[in-house]
Order: C-alpha cells, then sequence, then structure tokens
C-alpha cells in the first residue's frame, strides 16, 4: 500500500487510508517506544487523531518512571484520592503490593484478578470493562503529605521520609477551597482513551482497598486540556482557547529531567525517578465568560482564540514576545494577561496534563458546574507550581472567570518493576 | 484490496486491515442510508469499533423523525432539562427556531452561529469543540408535561394541545426521587462519540437560551448501555453484565413503528412520527453489589454474567426460556429476576438508549454516586414503561442495589424540514 495510493479502494481519499492504517495501530507504537511514522505527519492530524486507533494500545504498566506522567495525554481521566482507615504499616504495604498487582493487569486489558473458581464468591473483577480494549489505560500512584503526618502523628512510622518538597500547597488568594476535594492520604490518577476503562479501574483500586482505605472524592475529566508530546496537537479547554502550546513536551529529555523528574540528592532516595503530582479543581464560570466579547477574552489569556497565536502573531506557536507593543505604546500582550504571568519565570516550568470536567449543575446559581481539573508535575513545588500559583493568583486577568474549589498534592514515586510494588522503597524502609 | 490481502502492509493482519477501511468510515454510512458492510461482519467485532471511525461522521439533522432515537447508538451523553422563564409563546417559538439552526449547525460541525464579525461582542460560539469532528452529534428535543399545564395554570394557551399519552410518571415502588433531578418543560438529548462535542452542544444551547429558559438539571453519561443497531454489539452496565441484549434495533421497521413512533391517530396531529421519552436517574450501590457472589448476581439478573446467555443457555442471543426448570424443579430464570419480569409481557417492547454514569461521590454514603441514566423511547408510555417500571419496582431481585432518583418525561414531536423547527406545528397552533 504506497503513498501513491493505487490500490485504495473507491470512495476513500490518500489521506483516509493513510489515517485508516494508523488508525489500526500498524503503523505506531506509543508507550516507551519510539513512533514509526514522522512526527511532522501526525502533527498535521487533527486533535483526536491519536485517540482513534489507540484503543489497541497498552502502555507498559512497569518502568523506572510510573506511566501517566511522560506518555501521551489519554482522552478521559477518572482521579481518586483515598484515606487511609487503617493503622499498620504492614497493610499499607499490602494494599500497594495489590494496586500494584491488579493495576499492571488492568493496563493490559486484563480483569483486575484471576478469574474466580467458586461461583459462590464476590468476582475478582467488576466487569464492566470485559471485551474493552486497553485504551492506553495508565493508574499513577502518588503519597499525599497526610500519609507521612496527620495532626501531628506520625501514623505509620515514616515521618523521617517525607521528602521536603511534599509540602501542603499554602493557600491561595482568591481560593474557594472545599474541604471535601481536597488533600488524600494516596492519589490515583487513572488516564485511559475509554472513559468506561479508567471509571472500572479506579472502581476496582476502591474494591480491593476494601477495609484499609477509603475514597475521599473522586473527579471525571473529559478531554484533555494539554498536550504531552509533540505527537499530539493541542486541544480547546471550556473556555474555548487552546491550552497548553508552550507545554513541556515528553520527548524534550532534557526539560523532563530538569523540571519533572526528582534526580538524585534532591531528596530522599525513594523518591528518585519520581515526581509531585499537583491537582486544582478550577471552576470556571463559563455562562459569564461566554458574555465577553472576542478582544477581552483574548486579552485576558494572552492570545487570539481562533488561532492560539498570541496576540499581534499569526501562528500557535510563533514566539511570544513579550517587548510587542501597539501603535500607542502599550504591550500588545495586556501586563496580567494569562500568558504573561505564566512566563515570568522560566524556572517555573511544569508539565501539564489536565481535564475538562463537569459535574452537573450549580444549583445556587444555576449554571453549569464545569471547568478545569487542573494537573501538573514537577520536580519541585516549592519552586515551580507554588511561586506561579501565587503570581498567577494574584494578578490574573482571568481570575474574574475562574475558581479555585479543590486542592492536592501527592509524591508519586518512581515505577515499580516487575515483582515489585509502587512505593515499595519508601514502605519497606530502605 | 482484496479479501485475499495481498496489498496489505507489513504487520497488519487481515482483520486489522478489513477494520482500517471501516474505520475510516469508507466502508459503511451510518444515519438514513444503509450500510455497506454485512450485519455479520460488524456484530463479530469488539464493542467499540464503529465508534472509533465514526468521529467524522455526520448524522443528518433534518428528517421525518428527530435523530438520537433510531440512530445507533453514540458512546456519551449530554442530557439537559431546562425550564421556560418567559410568559410569551413567541418566545417558546423563537427559542425553538433557535436551537433547531443551532442545533443542525452543530450536528453538522460547524460553530453554533455565524462567525462574529465584530470583536467587541461575544463570540457567537463557545469555541471549544473547534477542530473537533462532527462525532456523530444528534440532538433531539422534547416537551415536559408542564410546557402544558403548571400548577393548573395553561401558560402558553396550548393546553388543549398536551397529548393524553404525556401524562406525568406516577409515584414508583421505592422511587427516592430528587426533585432537583426530575421534570422540566424542554428537554434536550445531546449525544456524540466525542464527550466534549455533546457538552459543547448542550453548553451553546443553554447560552442561546439566556432571558427565556434556564438549565434545571444536567446528566453526563459515558459508555452506552444498550445497542440500537444490529451493527453494534450489546455493552456492559456497571454491575458489569451485557445491557440491552432484547433491545429492539432500529432495523426491525415494523417493530419501531409499533413500539416506538407515534402514528396518526394515537393523539395530536403534532406528534405524528414522533416519540415520548422517559429518562431515569437509576444510582446502583456498586460497592454492594461488587461483595455478591456470582450466582446471586446472575440469579438477579437471570443471566450469565460473561456470555450474556440466559440462565441455563450458553450464548448471549439464546432465545429466553422462561419455562425451562431445573433438575429439582425449579425454574431456571427464577421468578423475580429481572429478565423474567421484563418479559411479562411483550406489549410492553421500549427502545433503550441508556447510559452510565458517574457523579463523583455520594459523601454520606462514602461510596461512588454512580449507575445507569436510563432513557428510553416509545410510542405510550401509559402502555410500555409505566406498566413495565411497576412490576419492576414491586417484585425485581435488582431493587436491592439501585434506586431511581431522577425522573423526567418528554414529547418529542417529529423532525423538522430544512427551514422549519422543531415543535413547529405544536407551537404554530396547527
Amino acid at each position: 500500500m504506497s503513498r501513491g495510493g493505487k490500490e485504495q479502494p473507491r470512495g476513500m481519499s490518500r489521506r483516509e487510508l493513510l489515517r485508516a492504517v494508523g488508525a489500526a495501530g500498524a503503523g505506531f507504537a506509543l508507550g516507551a517506544g519510539g513512533t514509526a511514522l514522522s512526527t511532522g505527519t501526525l502533527a498535521a492530524r487533527p486533535r483526536r487523531e491519536i485517540r482513534d486507533g489507540a484503543r489497541d494500545q497498552r502502555v507498559p504498566f512497569y518502568g523506572v518512571h510510573q506511566a501517566g506522567i511522560a506518555t501521551p495525554q489519554q482522552e478521559h481521566l477518572h482521579f481518586a484520592a483515598f484515606d487511609l482507615t487503617t493503622k499498620s504499616l504492614e497493610d499499607v504495604r499490602e494494599l500497594m503490593r495489590a494496586w500494584t498487582e491488579a493495576g499492571a493487569r488492568m493496563c493490559a486489558g486484563e480483569p483486575a484478578g484471576e478469574e474466580n473458581t467458586s461461583p459462590f464468591m464476590p468476582p475478582e473483577d467488576t466487569g464492566e470493562a470485559l471485551g474493552l480494549r486497553p485504551a492506553r489505560l495508565t493508574l499513577t500512584f502518588g503519597f499525599g503529605p497526610t500519609l507521612f503526618e496527620k495532626a501531628g502523628e506520625d501514623r505509620f512510622g515514616i515521618k523521617d521520609s517525607r521528602p521536603e518538597a511534599l509540602v501542603e500547597i499554602p493557600p491561595m488568594p482568591g481560593d474557594a477551597l472545599e474541604e471535601d476535594s481536597c488533600g488524600g492520604d494516596l492519589g490515583v490518577q487513572a488516564c485511559a482513551d475509554d472513559p468506561q476503562v479508567a471509571f472500572h479501574a479506579v472502581r476496582n483500586l476502591a474494591r480491593i482497598a476494601r477495609g484499609t482505605a477509603v475514597m475521599r472524592w473522586s473527579q471525571l475529566g473529559f478531554g484533555r486540556t494539554a498536550s504531552t508530546s509533540r505527537e499530539q496537537s493541542t486541544p480547546r479547554n471550556l473556555m474555548g482557547f487552546k491550552d497548553g502550546t508552550a507545554n513541556i513536551k515528553a520527548e524534550d529529555e532534557e526539560l523532563m529531567r530538569r523540571y519533572v523528574w526528582v534526580a538524585r540528592g534532591d531528596g530522599p532516595a525513594w523518591m528518585e525517578n519520581g515526581t509531585y503530582l499537583v491537582a486544582r479543581r478550577i471552576r470556571m464560570f463559563i455562562e459569564v465568560w461566554d458574555r465577553v466579547p472576542l478582544t477581552e477574552q483574548e486579552r485576558s489569556i494572552g492570545r487570539h482564540k481562533y488561532s492560539g497565536a498570541p496576540i499581534g502573531a499569526e501562528h500557535e506557536f510563533d514566539p511570544v514576545d513579550l517587548e510587542a507593543r501597539d501603535e500607542n505604546g502599550d504591550p500588545l500582550i495586556p501586563e496580567n494577561s494569562h500568558v504573561r504571568l505564566a512566563r515570568e519565570n522560566e524556572e517555573q516550568r511544569i508539565l501539564r496534563r489536565g481535564y475538562s470536567f463537569t459535574d452537573g449543575m450549580d444549583r445556587e446559581r444555576g449554571q453549569l458546574d464545569a471547568g478545569l481539573f487542573f494537573i501538573c508535575f514537577q520536580r519541585d513545588p516549592r519552586r515551580q507550581f507554588i511561586p506561579l500559583q501565587r503570581r498567577l493568583a494574584r494578578n490574573d486577568l482571568l481570575n474574574e472567570y475562574i475558581r479555585h474549589t479543590g486542592s492536592a498534592i501527592f509524591a508519586c514515586p518512581p515505577g515499580a518493576h516487575r515483582g515489585g510494588y509502587v512505593g515499595q522503597i519508601l514502605l519497606e524502609g530502605a
């Protein structure tokens, strides 16, 4: 089947045919391996192209890093935070062992446990993902500050292993946090290209945790609001703007090392090759936003809505020129625009991996409770997310249209090797 | 490209290649037209196969019937109920005109309105679906009983046009309805194979309705729990069981005429070729269900979990033999099993078109608030859904694991023709 397309079936354009070949999974492999199609070819495709062919694909669960961080971002999220109900460290170990085992199975497209041979026992898998494909499921586990210390108590005798970088996110100007959507001893990020696959994974982890941990909060996300790979085009968030144009791409290994992965010497050894996850539930007042004139929307963001280009430029990836001025000498990209504030300090770069959400109606306001479930990964939140967000929370023109209602931070340990489990070095007291 | 597969690229099996060709949309057309691939070929495919190729596809908005009923069920739902805030029938007409026009545009993959030429005005589309494909978006509009009469008042002077079949769903045993999730003057079912496309459609309809109607409740659904076409395999609901095996398929035109479409003489002329939509938000206590032994789960449903076959049979589509008995003379399919009760009266058949949902945590119980957003279409709810549900609500073994928390009914008028609008015959007082 050459690009010349002599063999193409009637009614199928060459472009469709190429797409089809890619879609069948023959053309490229995701995960640790490389890609067989050139980046150029893929970049030209419409946004959701990769997803279409991705349902058959598995992302390796085991590895140096946990999956779901450098993995090209999937389209669906089910995030859950859990609180431990046990006082025994051995129970926590047992939970992480069981979650690792079930997680590896589910990411391979298998049921969460071995098939139950007794019809008089509950099934070892809840069943709603039977027959579905792996859909690039990844599970990323993290430890919250309260795992190490809660109300002054060293609950599991691992307080001394707490990384200094695992700080509570300090209060930010304008925060409207609801305690029910904050914190958690353990965090699980399930991402997949099929929402039922992501839901199934979290549900089964919750089932397995029974007696040891209870779910504290959970969040569904539909539609990614960032791209984490050069293979992906930039999606739009619920403000209708392209989001994540300047995001770190996983292919930039130097940037990943510098800004995302914890290095030897950064803190305790158990976090080497791990990273810190910060989640913020950001409600958008979309009904208000929808009544704002286009120019004002663009001035708030600092980019043009349709092209995604910086104000005054033409193309999405044109450089952001913070010095550019209009004929009156005013900055083209306004002083407190999101883009300008976000860029003020190059050392605060983060890997964004957020999702749009809607949780039905906010009955008090008679509006959709919708927005952005922001997730980012970084090497040290004290030097990245926290100062960055503090600056945004103070000045960002967008603040008029958004409100942070949830917040959490988790230390995501490195990946497990086959036979081991996630968090093993921490929990077995290296 | 013959089935012999001589031209297939290296590493691509014949099956993958066939899939790929189908996936590119070259092989079959959905919507009013027929299908080019045989039903047999498609039935053998894994569940989500059709969806993969479906993102480029448009479902015609205009037609004899509204779309989203006989349309092969899409994977994602955003349902919204609205209450009118106006007292003017002309405003209602204007709203349905505007919704029809914007709806037809969005279903064609276009923005909700003409591009706004003034940068000093809010954009005519919220923008988050720019660059996304139509994804088989359908919009199905319905009129609730309160449009005709509310608290005894003939609000818009159309009380006499109310069909007798448009009754309020009577209270059912075990109902735990929350008023916030019930009713509505207008209902909109948005279905698509991309959740952001469905969300975008409802959001823009809400924006357009501003000043005339406000959203009363909304519900996201992920993962269909029925198949409405012989081309689709049977999905699993959150109980892990195949759902909708015996559903009416849109290809069965005789069944559609008999059970779904309103015929001349059934009631007022404005409903001819329309249908009645009943929605029920059914919370599932999945944590309880997950602890129930397999045999008990199967006895509650009346089917085997993995195969979907009726108890005692082998294959999903094996006939349900309600007379079959085991060696002790007990019925193989238990007396109060869901399947037996649902089948007791052949005249109560309905077209099911429901979705799995989760709305995060039920904090009171510390459990996932998840279940089935049940939607069905029928010619007369008085003879179909209502007696059927009354029987189920009284006796169904499943009742231990479910609770109905929301309920609504809407009369869905026939489709509009180009230049007209949905509900025109009713609203212009034929």
